[in-house]
């Protein structure tokens, strides 16, 4: 039932000629007197900062995979000289190694997709993966990692820069996706697993469960895309660009040195506000919200008049200042900053791949003018080019050449309005122009948005439990 | 062309060990400076802050209709003690006043909607509106008013609060649409007009038109509405939430009280970057920006690396970047936050009518239960409800009740996220539940979205000017 703005017209409030308060605003500022205090209690020191909540993860809850061999970036000459990573895993490994899943995370996720003995809480992916469960660990070995440029156990922007003693921060050179899914495959290599059953994941995940397959398609044996893209649009960019925006904009960021001090706790809850609305959809709000208000406060007369507030109101209001404020203090900014630019950067077009430089180029399948070969994206006649192609479908298609061969699970969403339903197209429409035969494409409905994939088990579950069996 | 990011391995820069510079957080403080000097150079007093060009309107290029009389407000037991409306005209009235079209801006435009002799700078529709165009001044009088609580010379949150001889500042009354039009009425008294010809408007605007029908349906004899909506969705809501946060988060904002020292220009930029984001749409930027990337500056070697920024670096982004920017300082944020508020309020459902109270109440078209009389409500045989309609439809259609006979046209673009398409065919079908058989509907194709009504003088234009004949 709707509660609705009353205004009973023989009573209620004159505006008032005081000046008016804003808790919304004073949110932010008892937030930072707080940091601030904790801040000035803690030991002075190049590392002395309050220590938010991220930046006390749980060491023992994971392992950390340590490199101290240079891992080479797409956009540095120099590479990075040591990395950790930080994985979990779940099932186990067979004498043979060839039952391994690398579970790919979004954004924001660290390496606890589900529970486990060692931190019994529940994971992001907490109903996909177990006994019996999607990612089935009767029959396979699960590896999820923080992505590199993350704050919960990978080397990211947070972390101590071996060569200076201090933080990267914004030192930390800018990232790729195929960079994150190497320093992947170096946990892969020291764990003695040559070819993965599968590449699987969501969101960004999907973007690195595409990358790995074009790294290293002797490596993976399928791969699973959900909600995610081969190319980010410029619509996307623009929802990171602007989260980007309001956090660099908070004075507390300092161009990204923030770590002995106050962290830019008001952007980061400003940009988490932004994302939340990209996640969801308008029709799942309709239904959920509505156009309902906050309940009243307890000491307000509930026959009074209720004047509408600048501060959140609607519930719709409340829940993203609600997510915001949870968020605003569980990750790192920057480590927020670099990995959607990583994200921003991602396109698999062939032009686009060519100019990256990368090292394990696979360029095989095109030729030296950058035309595809015939073998690999000649079209089937089953795999027409879709009517009214994007003008970059071509491209994208020369450039997915190397997953001709790999079984690929293509899921998305109708309701998604971050990775829309015409990115999840174009993947299908791109890989059956390079000559994959063995595409799965699942559409679905419903009002759950890009978040679709965290909690539709049934239909997402179940796609994910045909394809790899 | 794509224009792609390049990395020539062999040369290029390592990344540095020094701190980062980031020209777009820069530019916050550079625009900071200038109006804290341009502050310090104004003579001291209580409105001698910087005055940014919104303050310094041209008030010889509009007229002014001063109403020393109170005006009701929706959400207030007190009027508006007095209050001004800036108007601008064109065409000629006819000697019986009946030709007049009643022309409403949406969110931050002034009444300049066409040149005038008095100014003669193009206005924000000035391909609609003149001799032959589809408002044809050789047979209408056209009237747009700024809006009330605007800042281009209507009263709003940045006048003088009479009361005080301060900015009224937040110490605004929050306004309903419904306010907004009732001050319009007040200026069609003042000039004589018993009857409009039309009542037009495009989103906001469409708000008004369709309040100034339910307001008095006696004095409106056709509407226009053009990608609005006749009840703001929560997902709208959610997007203009997201700027007034950004905006309360300036500290510059200072709780509205800015207009004698340095407004929060930060602040209005980067909402102004989340608005640009609602209004065009992924499609466009596909077709116009692609995955293009910002040249390089002039010093720049062109065969040297390209190396990603965190700054703008995408032509999507520095189109973003542009247009807050632009706006920053051309308007005034409090007028922002009171209006995109008074949008989030719009809810023409029966229901939140009757508790707004509103003392020109149209609730004859509905019984004392609050059910729709029969003869404005039945559905038509010409008129079946549609499927699967949302829940608040019915409601909605009892709400609009005093419509039922007015001639409407409702205008929708299917590429519009801010006001969406479904929104528009919800109007559409309200209307027809409450026994309009007069309802003329179009919906448009194209890449616009929501500023399809800006641009698309063709399609926009000739629905106008065929339903005006």
């Amino acid at each position: 039932m709707l509660r609705l703005p009353r205004l009973v017209r023989s009573r209620g409030l004159r505006y008032s000629s005081s000046i008016p308060r804003f808790p919304c605003v004073e949110a932010h500022a008892t937030r930072e007197s707080r940091l601030t205090s904790l801040a000035s209690d803690s030991i002075p020191g190049p590392s002395s900062g309050p220590e938010p909540p991220y930046a006390r993860p749980n060491p023992a809850s994971y392992t950390i995979f340590h490199s101290p061999n240079p891992l080479p970036l797409t956009y540095h000459l120099s590479p990075l000289p040591s990395f950790d990573i930080a994985y979990e895993t779940w099932g186990t490994l067979s004498p043979s190694k060839d039952n391994v899943i690398l579970l790919h995370t979004g954004l924001s996720a660290s390496s606890h997709a589900a529970s486990t003995a060692a931190n019994p809480a529940d994971g992001w992916w907490e109903k996909f993966i177990g006994p019996g469960k999607p990612l089935d660990t009767n029959n396979f070995f699960v590896i999820c990692t923080n992505v590199l440029g993350g704050c919960y156990g990978s080397t990211g922007p947070s972390s101590t820069d071996p060569s200076t003693g201090s933080h990267y921060a914004t030192r930390f050179p800018i990232l790729s996706i195929f960079d994150m899914v190497r320093a992947q495959f170096r946990l892969l290599d020291h764990l003695g697993v040559q070819k993965l059953y599968a590449s699987v994941g969501s969101s960004m995940g999907a973007m690195q469960s595409l990358a790995a397959a074009w790294l290293h398609p002797e490596r993976v044996g399928k791969v699973v895309s959900i909600s995610g893209t081969a190319r980010s649009s410029p619509s996307s960019v623009a929802m990171r660009f602007a989260q980007r925006s309001v956090l660099m904009a908070d004075p507390n960021w300092n161009n990204g040195f923030y770590y002995d001090g106050v962290p830019p706790h008001t952007g980061m809850k400003l940009a988490r506000q932004i994302a939340t609305i990209t996640y969801r959809s308008g029709p799942e709000w309709d239904a959920r919200f509505g156009r309902q208000m906050r309940p009243l406060p307890a000491d307000a007369d509930p026959n009074g008049p209720r004047v509408p507030a600048l501060c959140p109101d609607f519930l719709i209001e409340t829940y993203l200042d609600h997510q915001g404020e949870q968020f605003c203090l569980k990750y790192d900014a920057n480590s927020l900053i670099y990995i959607s630019k990583a994200m921003d950067l991602f396109d698999m077009t062939l032009p686009s791949l060519q100019a990256l430089g990368l090292p394990e180029a696979q360029f095989d399948a095109v030729d030296a003018d950058g035309r595809a070969r015939p073998h690999s994206t000649s079209h089937s006649k089953s795999h027409p080019p879709p009517t009214n192609p994007p003008a970059h479908l071509p491209a994208l298609a020369q450039g997915l050449a190397p997953l001709a061969q790999t079984p690929t699970l293509v899921l998305g969403v109708q309701s998604d309005i971050l990775f829309t339903v015409e990115q999840q197209r174009e993947v299908v429409n791109a890989l059956h122009m390079a000559g994959n035969d063995r595409v799965v494409y699942y559409e679905l409905g419903g009002v759950w948005g890009h978040d679709t994939f965290l909690l539709d088990v049934m239909n997402v579950g179940g796609a994910i439990r045909g394809f790899l069996s």
